[in-house]
């Protein structure tokens, strides 16, 4: 373990002990990485910008800050340049800082002012809208998916999750066709994370907005992680969990259609369910 | 749902469509509130600083706002004269920022650097233990529990969960003594936020550190979360799901038995196990 925290692998094995009711037993385990990574972001002939450190699951870190910069508001996918590790003196953290290269100046003030695009009246849950809705268009996508389609995804997200096989222990977010095909699907300690990197991969390979695709996150369904979604365009997103508040009132007004507790013989749909078609298989 | 944004409640009914095999059904469902918080510190004097904004349930502020800052080592329990709601012109958002007073001025610089403690070299998950060990003491309780007990806790916690029971969707920590008696259950859509309102419960009370204590989180254990139970000064915390590689680390190195996937039948121990008696009740 002494190691570990240098370590750039998802996953490490570590010495534990497991108890039962019939005694103790030493064996190794693998245990899911995370590591702090600092995001910089620099225009040309620019200082780096420190925008924020995250602590995530070492493995697709550019997607990771592309896709974080992108649902913040803070970039466009043409403004990317390049993206790259930074060169520290100290090996211990050679990957645990990168810069996001943009091929105009970054306003250093811009995710503050992003985060409180609404201070003028403080905080609540409508101005947190307000502030999304005024950089992301309502998702007016008309595709219809079956009820079946939706009710597969998670045994087929569940199937692509090696590092939660190996360790018990990462969120994972999936993208799917209309039809059920699942695209991608990326892991993270943090959840917000495995939806920036998803988000990130896409935006990478030009791929933005995601018409006519579902976004399917393990866990529970917050506001962060629907706005992430709208903001990328995603028509449909489901969650394996419940979905809070603000989760359903950002799904509703920014055109998002949202289910939640989705299982195989049943889930619950919490806003806009017209693009789901109630029914058996064809 | 259009007034949802503004309620104070932790929970809120909303109207949902439940899709089965057999088809679909209208029901009201209650779901887990989710609303900003902002929190602003403030020396006599001086004028307020915005320190944070978090994603909560609402309930239990001003524990979050002490708990938090308390975590980040921004404040000790002496250093707060009172906890208030600020007063805002809009109805809106009135009890979404409050304001912690202190009996010494607040350094508005304190959180970035304190977050950044160890920027000389960058970012690596060794600097940030490195950075929570100068402002914590190692844990050295003595203490033994039996692992009977540490098998019992979830099942107590869960009988707890009000919340959750309603709407199947928040995260909850809680406070035990050796013996397994439930002391404080705190529940929220942020586990930071569940554990940041426990701690700070005991912290409004004056029961800091968390002597003899045990800590029982209802998901996983990163990095967060057991830096909160070290700084709190709790001997052993549990985590019903996984364990990160940097959790684990950190539990090592300050002192913190640390308890994972832990079932009625089963548990692991990640780090000093020392304090546990393996073997049948008494």
């Amino acid at each position: 373990m002494a190691t570990s925290s240098s370590t750039r692998t998802p996953a490490t094995p570590v010495r534990v002990t497991v108890v039962r009711e019939d005694g103790a037993s030493r064996r190794r385990e693998q245990i899911a990485g995370e590591e702090p990574l600092e995001i910089r972001a620099q225009g040309p002939g620019q200082d780096p910008v420190r925008v924020a450190v995250t602590m995530r699951t070492p493995g697709n870190d550019y997607e990771l800050a592309a896709g974080f910069m992108y649902g913040e508001g803070l970039i466009t996918p043409d403004d990317i340049a390049t993206i790259r590790y930074c060169t520290p003196a100290d090996e211990e953290q050679r990957y645990n800082v990168l810069s996001v290269d943009l091929r105009r100046p970054f306003d250093p003030g811009a995710f503050e002012r992003n985060f409180y695009a609404a201070s003028s009246c403080g905080v609540c849950g409508k101005a947190s809208i307000d502030a999304i809705e005024v950089r992301c268009d309502v998702v007016r996508d008309e595709v219809r998916v079956a009820s079946t389609v939706i009710a597969s995804l998670p045994a087929t997200l569940r199937g692509a999750q090696r590092l939660f096989d190996a360790t018990g222990g990462l969120h994972a977010t999936g993208l799917f066709t209309l039809g059920g095909e699942l695209l991608a699907a990326r892991e993270d300690v943090g959840r917000h994370n495995a939806m920036d990197k998803l988000i990130g991969y896409e935006l990478l390979e030009g791929r933005l907005p995601l018409a006519e695709r579902i976004v399917l996150v393990s866990g529970r369904a917050s506001f962060e992680l629907v706005q992430k979604a709208a903001v990328a365009g995603a028509p449909i997103m489901c969650a394996v969990s419940a979905p809070s508040t603000l989760a359903v009132e950002t799904a509703r007004r920014l055109g998002v259609t949202l289910v939640g507790f989705l299982r195989e013989d049943r889930f619950t749909i919490y806003a806009h369910g017209e693009r789901i078609e109630i029914g058996a298989p064809a």
